[in-house]
């Protein structure tokens, strides 16, 4: 099966079964991460209380942890709920908003680590900031280059066992083995807050219906891709782009994948 | 009065008097369910620390109570200014979110009842584990169907003295004794995130205004009901139909709820 | 160099520079207010635990503190963020949402104005509060007209030594002897939640790239009066001038600056 074909077989497995997706997310995106999901096909449920978070994470079909605007409190609950989620095999992503700028959360997310997450997505600067690279971005925003930080990315995974997407212009997506690079969206996407952070919700999605941790990551950053970049054409600003990303999630289906999707494959070799 | 007049007159005195509704809620619908409450006409203040929630709760044409992310510092809260709203002889209403499916948020539902709501607005599924019926949701959606529910809605406010809301495709309010089925809406509905929410939030601004609850909670979903369905007509998917639900809010008159409402009353036999 | 020359200025530097403007904001406006400073050219980051708050307030281009959704933690982390940024000689505002309707907030915020504050924007209810006038708003709306708070708001800037705006259909922006008027904006824009907040926000890009705070204050008001006076004409309802408004400020340039801009200064004869 093609990479595409691929991408259209997780789509359509995703709006036949609906998994519960449980996100431990920042107050920024949380309306918007939750009708992504809703309109690829998935059942959102934001819970982030302590008590009631690895309660959840133990039977949801995938797991989101993103610490955009993390609190103690918060935190803690997400140590619950990903040792949780990794004791009853479920599988969870990890988004390392801001990790490498700020010393709380670069922490907690070396913790969190310890859970072994399925994917790590984040930019060039968190994904360097967790293998142990670079010098931090500026707040929520990368200061490096995609390119720079692939090389990290594979050390990442190789220390981790996760897959660990890098977003940018250009998406990688690697395992430490192989490595895809997506090559859809539109310049315009970083004026949206928290693309990345749907990037990383959709990710629970496709991780809940998919066996490869690896075919999950690339999918989930094609759907968004592909989507965002139908959406900038003619878009009249960021708010028009991000509704109709939404509705892109919502109308997308096999013919647009189709004539759309740009995903190269490198397989490294052994 | 008819049903749909009685609607009619509870939209006039909602934009005449503008009422303070104090919205303790979740991070995913605080801003939606604010634009809503805003464009229906009334005030919404959105407070839930707990030196902050029972001040106003004591003071606020009603209390809208949403345990949609719930943390026990909220929850603490939401205990305190339901109290005071109760003593203070203030309406409220709780949407149980994801009760049922979820330990820590099911006892904190019972406890809530105590307080006495005027309303609580729920899917089948949390309606049913509120009346001890049933097997949970699905993280926050339900897999009962209203009708199912609506012998437990009716047990509920027997047992409890609230109005009970089911919502679906067809709505049903009960109190015990009378009930209300509300036919608008569209299947498109469900891809917007917390709707349910944004039912919930007008009960406040119609409990504000309703001398009986039941008026209320059966205004409340008329509005809702009779905007979803225009809105959704050759919407091009969830974030469009959310926009123009809103802007259909703010348009709401008594031309288009008479053109548009569905509502038919059942009184049981005493 | 005019008023709206110097509107144009300051765009333009926004722009260039991309300041990083932290936020410590409520869970209603994150999303809508992150946007808005994306779209006019900054870098917005909502970070607001105590752990983080600080370490960000000390490095950002600006410090932007909405009391909106204040819980205790929050209000601590506040608390050390302002000292922080005070302390770092960065600039900082501060949004007294609802200061005057609730005891617990009026207190925090008389603290916050110890650690100086460049700019206190707020409706004219909040700021008569801080000033020591009037009874409290209801809710988060007022009850007061500006006209009737600019006295307050000349003593306010006064004894603090910030520059004061009073948000209102003219909005009043005075650092105790000069008094600017911008006279932008529309109807429609109170039945949008959190424009407010988002007049805040855009505070924060101005400061982080304006010499004089009065200059920022003035700038910020402008950027919104006239995105949301544009996008109110034949706007179908108040999401569709949300979305506008956020699509205005990225369309936003020198020439719409000059032909809508309406601003007069006064100047004390001293």
């Amino acid at each position: 099966m093609g990479r595409v074909e691929s991408a259209c077989a997780t789509l359509s497995a995703i709006r036949e079964n609906s998994p519960l997706v449980h996100n431990m997310t920042n107050i920024v995106v949380a309306n918007t991460t939750a009708n992504a999901l809703l309109a690829i096909g998935a059942s959102p449920a934001m819970v982030d209380g302590p008590e009631e978070a690895p309660e959840l994470a133990s039977v949801a079909g995938a797991l989101v942890v993103n610490v955009g605007t993390v609190t103690p409190a918060q935190a803690e609950a997400m140590k619950l709920a990903t040792a949780a989620a990794h004791k009853a095999g479920r599988p969870w992503v990890l988004d390392p908003v801001a990790v490498g700028a700020l010393t709380f959360r670069t922490k907690l997310a070396a913790e969190l680590l310890e859970n072994k997450p399925s994917v790590i997505r984040g930019n060039a600067s968190e994904i360097m900031a967790l293998a142990g690279q670079g010098a931090g971005g500026k707040g929520v925003d990368s200061t490096d280059s995609s390119e720079t930080a692939l090389a990290g990315a594979k050390e990442l995974a190789k220390q981790t066992g996760a897959v660990v997407v890098v977003s940018g212009p250009i998406d990688f997506i690697t395992d430490g083995t192989r490595t895809a690079e997506v090559a859809n969206g539109d310049k315009m996407m970083p004026y949206v807050t928290g693309l990345g952070c749907t990037a990383t919700a959709l990710t629970g999605a496709t991780l809940a219906v998919c066996d490869d941790p690896f075919d999950a990551a690339v999918d989930a950053m094609v759907f968004l891709g592909v989507t965002g970049e139908i959406a900038a054409k003619g878009s009249a600003g960021p708010a028009s782009l991000q509704l109709d990303i939404i509705n892109g999630l919502y109308q997308l289906n096999g013919d647009i994948l189709n004539a759309t999707a740009r995903v190269e494959m490198h397989e490294a070799v052994a």
